[in-house]
This record gives structure tokens, sequence and C-alpha cells, in this order.
């Protein structure tokens, strides 16, 4: 796949230098993903030839396809309202909607005065939804038809309704103030009678969504019920717009890609291929926050220093415990995450997550405490040196278990993202309470 | 939510509890999603005397619904083997396939003597693809017509075909040996008038995938292409079944789940809301291979113990430096981590984003190595001591960054999985380098 890419992007290159039809011809061939794919695949300069020349269609079903992260907002800055215009008209409104909210307010205003009024007055209504809820991501293209059709008039209505390149999969049925009161598959509708009521084969939609819900919550919708397609209403019930399959796994694509970064923490804003710049400006907040309470776990070594004066190996005996903690609380961590993100418990449920936690930690950080105490003591020639050191990361272990479930949870609970920084909170937490358990004991029983 | 289910269990426990129909009476009212979900809240025994007074297509119906990690294979165990079969007649082939697969081998072939023969036949052939492919998570009942036909001929041939349960949303074109010649889509079949020969609005499938591709790759593709279905054919170009959306959604929530606790360290395989002995038995030989790795990175420290006891604030200093290592290697691995994961890039611009990342590194590197180097300075009266913090931190973090982007580039081009236990290699390293850094500087430059 990648030979391909390589070798179409180099036959791209030589088409851009000529002039003529070839380019155009060429490019028809290809489906809009595709193109999408190479125009990704060009440098800044080539891609504006490249937009130039294409027909406002054609670039409007690329610049569609192109993936979020490559910004096409900036791309596009370089071309004149009207050429904008033009594309974005050709464009579903959903996506019209994007690339127009991503343009700077004055030339947000420019290119919708240009574009024809129904339009814009669509995309104008799009905009002001926030882009992470229902109403940010839905499609206004719906397929609607009154429960009092018969399945033929209904095929009649949606061959008027619809327009050739936009897919649907779900049509829906609304009452007389275009309120949703169900669906029709267009499985069913097809093999249907046509002189079967619409009233027959309208089913209860097994879900439908608010324009104000949270994007995710309604991926979770659509893979519940495994719908294609859902309807969104507004607050008095009325079919506004459409969420399809295809925004969904968008969607759960770039929910992932933040959730491994925040756990990572890394600023959800980097963007996966962002320049050097902003990966830096995206990490170091982080990195600052993370050496501030580093220095707070380090501060009890210091504390302790006349202990460490007096038995050295102690020194090389801490990070080993620290770290064994970090690991063992980031375990706990991703699963307790990944159990938040998926399932819907009970707080009751949820609470019962950190007893499991805790019982885990008794036990792995028994067996590993063991390990490392018969390890200690080939070191240090004194058995309460290997009953310190068990001690010590066998606590830690456990704070480490039950810390990586509380967390996320209490995060939760508290209306906050469960993955944010968790793992800040819970690596200084093993950290502290690792040196002080070791270095606490040491300093009790073996001096 | 979470409310409405505990009413709903509460209810169907107290329905369980007595006899007649009101119990499946309720349940019909109930989408399917919805019954999984609360026989996912019952307990073992409840399940069981739940699952025996369901009908068979009502309990198909559930079963396929709930979540894998739920496992009803178990759950399964307890019926008789004509019990299974009757509920598994009543599944898609797929969901079928996937309860059967996770059956005891001698179980499996009891159930399968009691299914019809044609049915059998079709699960035992799915049973034969490995499950992470195309072919473990398709299904076999697919809607193909030959190209000849007319539309109007093409909606008749659909009629006799579908079944009155499984969706469907693509009508594939076939030639007469059954390879997959093309697609048309049920849309643009209810909008062609009656006499269109199907020809004319047969697409060319923008992919296809063979029965082998990993299910991962299949995902990808459907979503590059916005596709609600695609067709899944053996090495001769035949047409053996389809993948949909809702498959992909599955396949993309359940990678994701591995893909976090893979980047923690823990095995793939422990169910997020599995039991405790489980939990203990998946993370137990993770945490024995860092204790391994801890120790090697720690014996860097016990072979510097003279400089410790001279300067026994470097023990203090120590966890910073490594830790803070770990945290910018943890940054660019789980970016390199996404990236790889989303973006069919080529060798040479994955090797690139070293480069990136080394620079990364080099700069967020010297900020942070420049205030812990202040930092020092308050500590140890002694600038050298200042300087010796400084390069090993800036060292410590250029090493980090670029080894969080190598390690998973190098998994990938190796052909392994770019996250697994990569976390584990990272912060040993820089635990490594961060020690001996500090250390060996120390050493060199204050002793």
């Amino acid at each position: 796949m990648n030979d391909t890419r390589e070798v179409r992007l180099d036959e791209l290159r030589a088409l851009l230098a000529v002039g003529g039809s070839a380019l155009e011809e060429r490019i028809d061939d290809l489906h809009a993903s595709d193109v999408a794919d190479l125009i990704e695949g060009l440098d800044e300069a080539e891609r504006l030839v490249l937009l130039r020349r294409l027909r406002p269609e054609v670039a409007a079903d690329a610049l569609s396809e192109m993936e979020e992260v490559e910004r096409p907002a900036e791309l596009l800055l370089q071309l004149d309202p009207g050429q904008i215009a033009a594309i974005v008209e050709e464009m579903a409104d959903d996506d019209a909607a994007d690339i127009i909210g991503g343009l700077h307010p004055q030339l947000q205003a420019e290119v919708l005065s240009t574009v024809s009024v129904p339009d814009a007055a669509q995309i104008e209504e799009l905009l002001t939804y926030p882009e992470d809820t229902a109403g940010g991501i839905m499609t206004r293209e719906v397929l609607a038809i009154r429960e009092s059709l018969s399945a033929g008039e209904a095929i009649a209505e949606i061959r008027r309704q619809a327009r050739g390149d936009s897919d649907f999969y779900t049509i829906f049925v609304v009452g007389p103030r275009r309120e949703l009161v169900g669906v029709v598959s267009l499985q069913d509708l097809v093999l249907a009678d046509p002189d079967t009521p619409i009233a027959e084969i309208t089913e209860d939609p097994p879900a439908s969504v608010p324009v104000s819900m949270d994007q995710e919550e309604v991926g979770r919708l659509l893979s519940r019920y495994n719908l294609a397609s859902i309807g969104v209403v507004d607050g008095l019930g009325r079919l506004v717009g459409r969420v399809t399959f295809d925004d969904v796994i968008d969607v759960m694509e770039m929910e992932t890609t933040e959730d491994i970064l925040r756990f990572a923490a890394v600023s959800e804003e980097e963007q996966i291929r962002g320049s050097t710049a902003d990966a830096i400006r995206s990490r170091l907040p982080w990195l600052i926050a993370n050496l501030f309470t580093a220095v707070a776990a380090a501060s009890v070594v210091y504390f302790f220093q006349d202990t460490i004066e007096q038995i050295v190996v102690l020194a090389a005996v801490m990070p080993i415990i620290a770290g064994m903690g970090g690991n063992a609380g980031t375990q706990a961590l991703a699963v307790t995450i990944r159990r938040i993100a998926l399932s819907d418990e009970s707080l009751t449920e949820r609470w019962q997550v950190i007893g499991k936690e805790l019982m885990v930690g008794l036990v792995n950080g028994f067996v590993i405490g063991t390990i490392i105490a018969l390890a200690g003591l080939l070191l240090a020639d004194n058995p309460l040196f290997g009953v310190v050191v068990m001690l010590a990361m066998w606590g830690n272990l456990i704070v480490a278990s039950a810390a990586g479930a509380f967390i996320p949870i209490l995060l939760e609970s508290l209306g906050a993202d469960p993955a944010v920084a968790s793992s800040i909170f819970v690596t200084t937490l093993t950290d502290l309470v690792g040196f002080f358990l070791l270095l606490g004991l040491a300093t009790a029983m073996l001096l």
C-alpha cells in the first residue's frame, strides 16, 4: 500500500508539472479518499497548485475525506473567498461547517456571503453547536416521511427528497410538527408490498439523541444498538439531523488518540503528525508539572539523608520500590479507565473495583516483595534488611493498586475526565509512599 | 441511565421469582441490547434461570448483543447441548460461530450435531478462520445478484434472498463463478427506474478484503472509504461473506482496550470486568519482568555507591532525573504509537519522526534541565553540582524522546506490535541512562 502511494505521488507530481487535462483525468479515476491521501503527501506549494486545478466538486470530495489533523482550513486560507465558497457549496453540510468553522471569523463571513442563501443558513446553524456534541457532528440532510403514506408513496417521496450523492440508511418517520415518531429501514421499505401503510413497518427508534449530547455518548448509543444512523432531535423532540456510523468511527478514532495521549500526559491538542514546535509546546507544561511532583517525592529522600549515608545500598533499592509501585499503579489505572469508558455501571459497582484492586495489590505485592527481599538478603547480610525491603515493596504495591482504581473513579464521580493526569497523581503517590516506607522502615528497624 | 438499569434489574429479579408469562412479556418490550445489559447485571444462578425461561429466539438475540468480555460461552456450558443448539440456530451465523467457538471441543461437536445441517456447515466453515481476521468476524449472509438483471428484477431477487432479521446495506454483484464484480447500494437500487440494467448502476467496490486480512486492517479500510459493509473474498476472488460497520466498531473498541492495556503492561487477555484472580494472573508476569529491568537499572546505582556516600544529596536527585526521563519517553511513545496506528506512512517518513523527537528532547530537556539546575544550586552550594544535574537531565530527556519514537518504530518494522512492552523498554532505558549520567558525571566532576 505504501508503495502504491509513493508511485501515485510521483505520478501526480509529474502531472502537476505539465498543463492540460491529464491531471484531472487521472484524479477522476481515484476514490476521493485516495485523492485525500495523496494531497496529504504533497507539500504546501504543491497542494495549492493541485487545489486550484481541481474542479470544485472534486476538491470538495477530497477535502471532505482528509483527516482533521491535516487541517484543510489552513490550506484553504490561500485560496480567495470565492474559490472557497465554490468548493464548500459542493460539500455535505456537516463537512462544510467543519471547514468553515476552522477559518477565522472575517473569512468565515466573506465565504458565507458568497455561498447560496439556503446552504449558508444550514451551515450557520450547524456552526452554533459545539464541535463535540451530536449537533456538531450531525448532518441536516435527512430523509423524513409522514406516517400516513404507503410504502409505494414513500419510495416516490424518497426519490423526490434524495440528493444523488448523500448516503442514507434509515428513513425517519415524523409527525405534523416534524416530531420524530419512528424509523423505517430502507430494507423493510424495499421488501414491503407497495400498498403497505408506512405505519405498519414503522418501528420505535431504539434511541434518538438531543443536539447537545456529547459525541462519545452518541457513539456509545449507536454502537450499543448497532445502528447505521441515529436521529438527532431538538428540545421539542423535532428531528433536526442525523449522525451516521462513519461519523462515529471518526469520533472513536479521535477519542482513542485523546485517551492514549492524556494517559501519557501529552496535551490532547497535539497533532499526531504536527510540527516539532507543536510537540514541544504541548508536552513542556506537563513535564514542568511533573517536575514539581517529582521534587515533592524526592524531598522525602532528602529528609532521610542521614539514613542513606549510613546504609548506602538503600539508594539502589529506592528506585526499584518506587518504579514497581508506578508499574502496578499504571496497570490498575489502565484497566479502570477502560472499565469506566466502556461500561455503564452504577457508582456502587464502581467503588467495588477498589476492593478488587486492593486484593490484587495484596497478592502481587506479596509475591514481588518476597522476590526482592530474597535478592536483598544477598546484598546486605542482614535478615532485617530483607524484612524492610519486603514490607516497603508490599505496602507500596497495595497503595499503588488501590490508588490506580481510586483516582480515576474519584475524578469521574467529580465530573472530570478520568484519564487526564491520572498517571501523574498515581506515580507521584507511589514515589512518595515507596520512598517513605523504605527509608522510614530502614530508619526505625536498621539504625 | 444507571438508575433505569437498577430499577429494571430489581423488577426483573421480582419477575424471575414468580412463574407465569409476565417475565416474558416484560422482556419482549425491551431492545435485545437492553436485555443483554440486564443479563450482565445478574449473578450466575439468576442468569441461568433467566436463560432457561426465555424463548430460544429471545435468548439468541440477547446473547448476540452481550459484550464478548462477559463470555456467554461459560453461561451456556450449564445448559444441555439441545438447548444450546436451539438458541444458536436462531442466531446470525457469525454470532453463532463466536459462541460455539468458545465452547470446549467435545461440547462443540455435540451442539453442532444437533444444529440443522446447512447451518452447521456454515458455522463450521466460519470456525476455520482465525478469530482476528476478516473471515473470523464476517457473516456469510450476503445479498448477491447477477449483473444481467434489471433493477426491478434485482429487487424481486432480493425479496427472495433476504431473511427478515438480517440487516444489509450493500448488494454485491457477482459473476458466473460468484467472483465479486461490483456493488450496488440499496439506495441507488431504490432510486433507479425498475428497467435500469444493474450493470448501469453497479460501481467498482472501493475495496474488498481477503478472508485472511487482519481485522484492524479491515476496520481501517471500511473507515477510510466510509463503507457500511465490505465484501470478503477467497483466494480466487469469489465473494464468501461481508463485514459490516457494527463488527468494525466492536473491533475498534476491543483494539483500543488492548492498546491501552498493552501500553500499561497489562496482558491484553485481562477482562476489564474480570475476577480478582484473573487480574492477578494477567499482571504478575509483567511485574516480574519489570522487576528484572528495575534491578538492572538499580545496579548502576549500586556501582556508584561510593559517590553517593560522599554526596548523599545525589540520592534525592536520582529519582527526579530518572522519573522525568520516563515521562518524556512515555509522551514520545504515546504519540508515535498512535501515529503508527492511524496513518499509512512509508518507512522513510516514519524514520523522520525520530529526528523530530530528538529535537523535542533537545528543547524540553534544556528547559527542564535549567530549572532543576537552578533548584540544585540552592541545595548544594557548588556551581558544578548545578552543571552536573543540568547535563544529566538534558541528556536523559534527549535519549528518552528519541527512544520513545525509535522503539515502537523498530518493533513495527520487525513485524511486532509497536505497543507491547514498549513502555518497559523505554523506562528501563531512561532509568539506566539517567542514573549513569548523573552518577557518572558527579564522579568525574565533583569528586
